[in-house]
């Protein structure tokens, strides 16, 4: 999805959206060198189905090939950015780089916490996975020549839609559609993972609820579909998915305003906005 | 010693040395960020007689931590060099980077294969520790305007002299004076490490002395006193102090010879000269 979105980002404003490659090549290199650093802390066994760095080979491999891969990405993105907009691109692409370890590291730290706040979640998720959305836009429309207006709104118009994928995912996990979504259902929900359902539910739950909540949360021996089956029913009679929904729409709807003022032709916005509509509507 | 390095490079040919500043401080931020992910990597508990950052607080912290300040290192280095150097600085800034990760894999690499060559271990610690002296000068010649071959004779100057430094580690580890040594002595002996000075002995212990090397490192249990006075007396009956110095000096020569033949004022080459008789000289 990155590096689309820098071609996209580019093809706003320019045709030879080719001239963009090694740019979106780089952003999706240093995704993976944070998805390769991630898999490590979060001790995941599998990525895309396959195992991950630190399982095939050793975490020491793992933590050397990540520090590579950033090495390598400002490599392509050097090679992808002309002189005159080369500080520029670096400086932002350094921003982001530092705001996405920050994200990561609020997302470790949140899982000691019981008491986030629905802001800061938000603004956890911002920063891990929202604004790389935001740069690849902006940093394909830099390259194209763009002006500054345009490219502070496509990157705001990519953070929002990033916030809304993430609460897309988070409903998706119990959601979902079993048949067409990839992972188990209820994943996170075994984990305990905080997600914005989780959150939500723990600061509207009372009484019964509220101590099945922290019942299901404390519980180390459980049966994982009873888990779930249990949340999940807290979930409803809470309404978080509604509450949830309206959160995603929100910042959806955020984006597709921001996309139209821009001072695009209409007929040149329509790759962006079909792509990001085809991405919403998604269901695994 | 690099951000100074930095420093003495510029001041070579300008004397408003204090613009390096950013710059200087960027390899070093560059520098602990490589330190503490290869803490984590070597499981070391202590650097500069203090916890290390994965012991004093925890391991992801330490990747997380590491991967910023790399990040950092590329925001002071663009803060510190203007826009016609800015292209050159980071794209050798990169190859130095990558360079320094290979360094890593390899070091770790050795530790498992007992047949590593004198050539392969010098392209090591090259690599490893050798190409950062390098790209220091370097860096601080291109920031006060030095032509090329000026550059590319310092970035040699600091890989030989980088060589160097590393063989004399190897050797004060064995033959330090125990008084002004910070560390105990022996402690490469003790952990099998494989420094210039084992590789060396490994190559032309016969018979006996062969069988006693290879019997002490496949020692598991053993008095640590006991084993670096019976490795250090195979080192005395083989030369290998003698042998390893002559290595030595041979690249401070080439370093000195390099530093001769530089078109720069000898007045100029005076500091430089004289921090690098003063590294050499030193006992810990």
């Amino acid at each position: 999805m990155r590096p689309i979105l820098v071609l996209l980002g580019y093809q706003l404003f320019d045709d030879n959206w080719q001239k963009a490659l090694p740019a979106a090549v780089s952003v999706e290199v240093f995704h993976n060198f944070t998805l390769m650093h991630d898999d490590i802390m979060d001790k995941a066994p599998l990525r895309r189905n396959q195992p991950t760095v630190h399982i095939k080979w050793n975490e020491n491999i793992a933590i050397l090939s990540g520090d590579v891969m950033l090495v390598k990405a400002y490599e392509m993105l050097m090679q992808g950015v002309e002189d005159k907009y080369l500080r520029k691109a670096l400086q932002k692409f350094n921003l982001c780089a530092a705001w996405v370890c920050e994200g990561q590291q609020w997302d470790m730290n949140f899982e000691q916490n019981n008491e986030v706040s629905e802001n800061e979640y938000i603004e956890m998720i911002r920063l891990k996975t929202a604004v790389l959305l935001g740069y690849s836009l902006e940093l394909g429309a830099m390259l194209a020549g763009a002006d500054d207006t345009l490219q502070e709104q496509l990157r705001l118009f990519g953070e929002n839609i990033g916030i809304g994928f993430q609460l897309k995912d988070d409903l998706l996990d119990v959601y979902g559609n079993p048949d067409k979504f990839g992972k188990q259902i209820g994943g996170d929900i075994i984990a305990n993972k905080k997600t914005f359902l989780l959150i939500e539910a723990l600061q509207t739950a009372q009484n019964e609820q509220k101590k099945a909540l922290e019942y299901w949360l404390a519980c180390k021996e459980f049966d994982p579909k009873e888990k779930v089956q249990a949340i999940t029913n807290i979930y409803d009679s809470l309404h978080i998915k509604t509450k949830t929904e309206e959160k995603m729409n929100s910042f959806f709807a955020e984006a597709f305003w921001l996309l139209k003022e821009m001072k695009i032709a209409p007929e040149r916005k329509l790759f962006l906005e079909e792509f990001t509509k085809w991405l919403i509507e998604r269901e695994s």
